[in-house]
């Protein structure tokens, strides 16, 4: 099986339970989670022998995020341990017209305060055939944009693909700052994935006549979006995800995968939600497991949406689902009858 | 900031987990809530200085009632300790074509028992601007609707505005009763809150071409039910909700402001239900609030409809949202995207 | 009030909580289910005398089962205690595109090795009105086929009418012996109750331009189904029941009764699913309600569809509604307004 | 096997969860319980025709009652629906130095409002062996104590042995009126049970050197106590139970049996506490099946103590165990050693 | 009702459900608490008017730690908000010979980067009575040590009796530090409160013949090192509480108050512990209130045991406790037996 | 590190909620465990390469098995997976008096169903240091037994150290098998472990004035038992657990090692009990780190019942407790302190 490498954070996810706010909560449901970690598992449940790259305090807490890493198969030997925290995440679920909220507490955390010789990746890299990282990476910190860096250049020593997803969060950085640090780790970016927003909010690029608030995209002009991503930064393939949000309990799923020649769009899902977090990690994923599999653009960016839309009916960060249960989707059957 | 006093009954609101239903539960989620209660927290969720009135038993589940309210910001120091028990009302959430149950466990709580010479208006309108009180109370005996009656002569004599939430419960009393004293308590009254039912059952004022338990509302016809309303009992002001059932999950939910002059009628949301109890009085407490803060009648009631189109996705009575939350959702966000 | 002896297995249903899937969970919900003890308990709820035979193991496990039976007001005297463990299934619910997921683990159950002489059918048919029973029995194995064989010939031997769901489970027989054994056991049977794609399964009796797969069904097609089987095997009434699945999350659901003359269509409903196992065994105890009340064939499949369709806002394998509840949806009411 | 009808009221026991505090409660465990009921389920559980005479009102809350009393096999067809709640007792589990707390809430329930006419006694006695009922159904009222004396009357003119517990409960009646209404009752009874407080807060019969809130008993003494009663009210045996108070966690537990020539101690057990609510009502039941087993009184008494010593470690009112586990305590093993 | 100000960090505390260990957790019971707040609590419980005086974010995680405080009747105008993060500290419960274990996780937090300009006393302290701090605060850095200087400063200034629970943590600060600080502190104070090892770990006196890690405490040494304390450090008053630890489940407590001339020892206890975190806390209460009701020394110091007794056997850092349960076990009554 | 290999089968734990009795269960906590799967996660905990062998059926359910000791660091790479059934154990926590119950529902599980050429032992036992199993796994079946013989040869021929823990089940085999089958295997096998009940059970060689079910053990005349089970059996080694059971809630704990030349006898513990499941396995897995640290053999039983007293405060089968914690307890620290 294909080796791939991902480097981020995970983080405790605290969430009230059901869909209490967070002034009823008296117990929060603790998971874990982080755009980065959130792609591994995904790997691993498809088979791929992934591996997380992090730095996690040495405590309980540390090793009980490490422990759920290594539960749903993902390797856990390069996790460097030391520093002070494991960085927190309060999630408030929302439904209908209420939004869900998050609140971050990741300041001060072990990875955030990582140095560039805490990885030796060298050692990392052995066999491996893929990097994958995202946007929330290098927004940490410029040690962390360094480790980035790093690991970008060291993958591309060894002609291994990276792929980013560039995540932009406007609390952690600047439009401004994202466009330098994002502009210049590009160049070592093979796949660029990007949400409907991704790419105007880092580069400026823009799509017409979408009112994401409003929950109306026009598909059409993302194209454009992709091309200019591609042309632009130099990436040989860009894929965006479509969300067209009717609201917090009901969504409408699809993507476009653009390959420099054409764009491939898939299938689109109007999804019941029940949890949406970690919609577009599991995305990442499918694309990544298409692209090592070696199917077709269409069979590829199929695969990543159907993956997608499963995720979005699971508890938590992580797309608890096989490579069979998205094909089965994938080739049509998502009348969800009970399957004996 | 404005000063409100809300005068009813706060219950122990005991409920079977998830869509279980009465007879498959083992335990219950032990919360609290009542018309008027509801009203109280929500004020105070909007930073006004909302204070409670009603009599509690001495004990410590009188305390936890209490308590509740304080928790939340509400003003707690002129509640009455005394009496025999807590109101109780069990709660049964419905789903798809099932409806939620109500069987209530109320008569001789402490508030039901409670005398005329309890209360000391003359301490607990200082300062006030704003009496709400809702006609639960003075169903609940003649004792109670004499304490309403009260409590209105006295506002009234300090040029405090009242109003009043009709809030017919047929199991209380009949509709002869509830027309002849709400009749009179209507006198002292500015501003009537209603929903598409109550008009008719105590008022015998009903709207033409709708079909409540069908599920279709004649928008329009209730204009008439406000004016007319408005003329028989002298009300300032008419508000009107108008909730249309799809089923015990989906409901469209709107509302009007009828000014004497003209009906405003707000945005209507399709809504996917977490729970609609307290659904009406998230909606009074709206209201006041747009009056207490001048809006124009059409931004009242925007304001009004938008605050409980959010409580019906919160878990229990009370509408945890702030002025802020409220207000993203009136200026049109509904979409639900994650707030990070 | 008539008497109904139902015959089938009862077992420990585990369920992950909420949409958690198995992968997920760490403690299960311990519910008890089984087609033919859903129907016992459905007919208790209307208030007949409901008698359900089994075979349950002596420990403790084989306790709770019986006395959920019997908290439900089923009769459980002639219950035979014996044999080795409680067969049990795995359920994971489903959501949106993502299918519910059941996992038996029944093989070795007390019921699976119960032998003919267990059962004392002079006894249990005492004033007996109705026998049912359904497909999975005799899919457990010869000895259990024997047993039903066995109870068939009691009941004819007395006058007792005999209902059968037939209830083809893939993992426990072929088509080819299903239709041998399930052949045979037709001579017996008054009233056939199959699902869209039963009498395809086991008599190859299949309905034309529907697409189970997609959610299209043709209802028309139903009609000759219906009437097919009823010649074929000598029915006198056969009811089938009509799922459009849309999703894991939504269904359209309905059904027909063919009653040798004629085809009845219930009113077709669309559902928001809190749990549709046991879906079909409420249709099927709701049709035998209607039959014991004589009531008229419309209004038989009507109360049916009405029954079936409130079971799957409900948690658990088990039909947890009165009579009354039925009338009332049956009525026109299923606009879900809280009934205070 | 013997039938013994027991009367009495049947409560909701609502409880926060583990050692939470009434105020930190936001969950409460629902279970039913009452002295009564508590011990017909105890007779069931040993096997033994347990039939519980009450009235329940007609709503899902007494439907839910009358299933948990059907669930553990008691005999619920004599049960009188009507009225208008069912009473309520909030329960918080002490601990250490901590007692535990009961807040009643039964006034007004269905069987405090039952009249003399709603039982039919001649019917209720059919075959009966023996009719159990205890101090607190008299102290609800007037009306209870004529039903109460209605019962006693018609039992012994069957010949039904009687037994009553004096369960004396300061909250309900004063000790005088307690002393006139039970001594009246005493006639027509057989069997009195007792705790260590019950013979001198009804009869004034005190017991010398013993100090029950310093948790010292002087065991000698309750012989005296035991033979003082016997002789003033003409029972033919009397037992009392002795428990010392450690703590609320840990207790010392033990009882005698006089039965007019002698008294029978029991062993003694230092028990670490689950739950002591019930304690005498499985005592009274042990009492009974021993009695109605022909047991010798050190059989008897050893019965008795070692079922309700049993009942300490289990959750809610309920006594859940059955005979072979109470003779296995009573023959000597206490270790608590894996039973696998 | 005397005014009590309090200065210092609530926490949110996060623990596993009953006895399980971290690396176990997947949900973490969320409560609120720390050393200073939960004296807060206690006063306020037994009707002080209680002031907490600290800093919160403004998030909604901020909001419900105010909310906690709010609920319990805690004075919270005073409360600053600001800063970036809530306080964490994690719990896990130990038994028997397995310890509790606690990982902080409060770097950052708001009250931690506090300034001195942040509070106004002169505005606080109006009408105050008494000022309460613990030796954590200035411990969690030179900006928090100047607060509780300036605090210090300003009670003396006005004549406020000022207490301090010396709480020394190695975690947060060197012992050289501590002395120190805590050092120039003492002049402030009129009333010492510490534990077993404070005195030793802040001031280097040490009790003879104690073995604090073995459970075995030396009474009477502790008189010499109250003494020694007060002459030092010139406090009026010291206390010492006196925990023998069995082991996790079960602990010996006393105490002792030495007024300058003499040494009151309260009773010992025996706990059987649910919950011992704010075990001291609870103390340093009850002593503050003994104070400010005028009680005789030996009455202040066997009320505070036997207060800080209770909190053993309360889920959670807050003494859920009134005065009167705390009088009643002083006045012997420990015997846990029902309060009905 | 060392690398140790376990063989023997996990099982599903389903366990009712705190002290629930089965037939009050409503969920069950699932948690997996089984004699040797408890060893091998003990010895991950301390850092041991530890590698379970077994088979595991494919679904979800084997799946979960699967996770749980991959979870805990445990090598998953050599599980074989296949058949048809993960087996199950019920447990029913017992209190005080009240005994815990196992009941079995392992029958038909892939383990038991597992052939000798499922394992290829030249490859699980590559690198290997250590082998372990108990006398659970001959008792499932021959052709367990045979698999067992395999490994014991093949372990042998390579030179790894061979331990057994005799396990004594007498619902899985007769006494006389037992004797027959584990004397054979006996000769591969270096260290013996036993309770105090299984050498008499299998070999015949009982204990002088010993009452394991009054709880009283003759320590000394252990050291005769072991002596005896060494000659008789040619065990290197013999190490035997001491329980004395003062009840479901209280045991006391100790154990010896007998060389050849001398025995070891540990320190007594008190043991306050939250979970005594695994008590037995993770002694074995302290002894077997006590054997691979070349622990002189007093340090070795020390270390071996400190991990076990441990475990016995712990929820669950396994014992998660670092080498850390075992040293800490081991060198004295019982008290429980809270570790902050």
């Amino acid at each position: 099986m294909p080796r791939v490498i991902t480097l981020g954070e995970i983080m405790l996810r605290l969430a009230p339970q059901g869909y209490n706010r967070f002034v009823q909560a008296t117990s929060l449901e603790a998971t874990y989670g982080g755009a980065e970690a959130n792609v591994a598992v995904s790997l691993a449940n498809y088979g791929i022998a992934s591996s997380f790259i992090t730095k996690l305090p040495k405590h309980q807490i540390g090793d009980a995020a490490l422990n759920e890493l290594r539960r749903y198969g993902v390797d856990v030997q390069h996790i460097v341990r030391g520093g002070d925290r494991l960085g927190i995440y309060y999630l408030e679920k929302g439904a209908s017209q209420r939004p869900s909220l998050v609140i971050y507490d990741r300041a001060g955390s072990s990875m955030q305060k990582a140095e560039v010789e805490d990885f030796d990746w060298a050692q990392i890299f052995q066999d491996a055939d893929w990097f994958h990282f995202t946007g929330i990476s290098p927004a940490l910190g410029d040690n962390v944009a360094a480790i980035c860096m790093e690991a970008c250049r060291e993958a591309k020593k060894r002609g291994i693909t990276v792929s980013c997803d560039l995540n932009y969060r406007k609390k952690l950085w600047t439009k401004e700052k994202a466009a330098r640090v994002m502009g210049e780790l590009a160049q070592y970016v093979d796949i660029c994935i990007a949400n409907e927003e991704d790419a105007n909010d880092i580069f400026g690029i823009s799509s017409e006549h979408s009112d994401v608030v409003g929950g109306q995209l026009n598909y059409k002009a993302y194209q454009k979006v992709a091309a200019q991503l591609s042309e632009q930064c130099g990436f040989k393939k860009v894929a965006i995800t479509l969300r067209s949000s009717i609201s917090a309990s009901d969504n409408k799923w699809a993507a476009l995968l653009y390959t420099g020649q054409q764009s491939y769009f898939s299938k689109e899902y109007k999804i019941h939600i029940v949890d949406r977090v970690g919609g577009g990690d599991s995305f990442s994923a499918g694309l990544i497991f298409g692209e090592l599999m070696d199917y077709a653009p269409q069979q590829t960016i199929e695969f990543a949406v159907a993956a997608s839309c499963l995720k979005h009916s699971i508890e938590g960060d992580l797309n608890h689902v096989s490579a069979d249960e998205v094909r089965k989707l994938m080739d049509g059957d998502g009348s969800g009858r009970v399957s004996r």
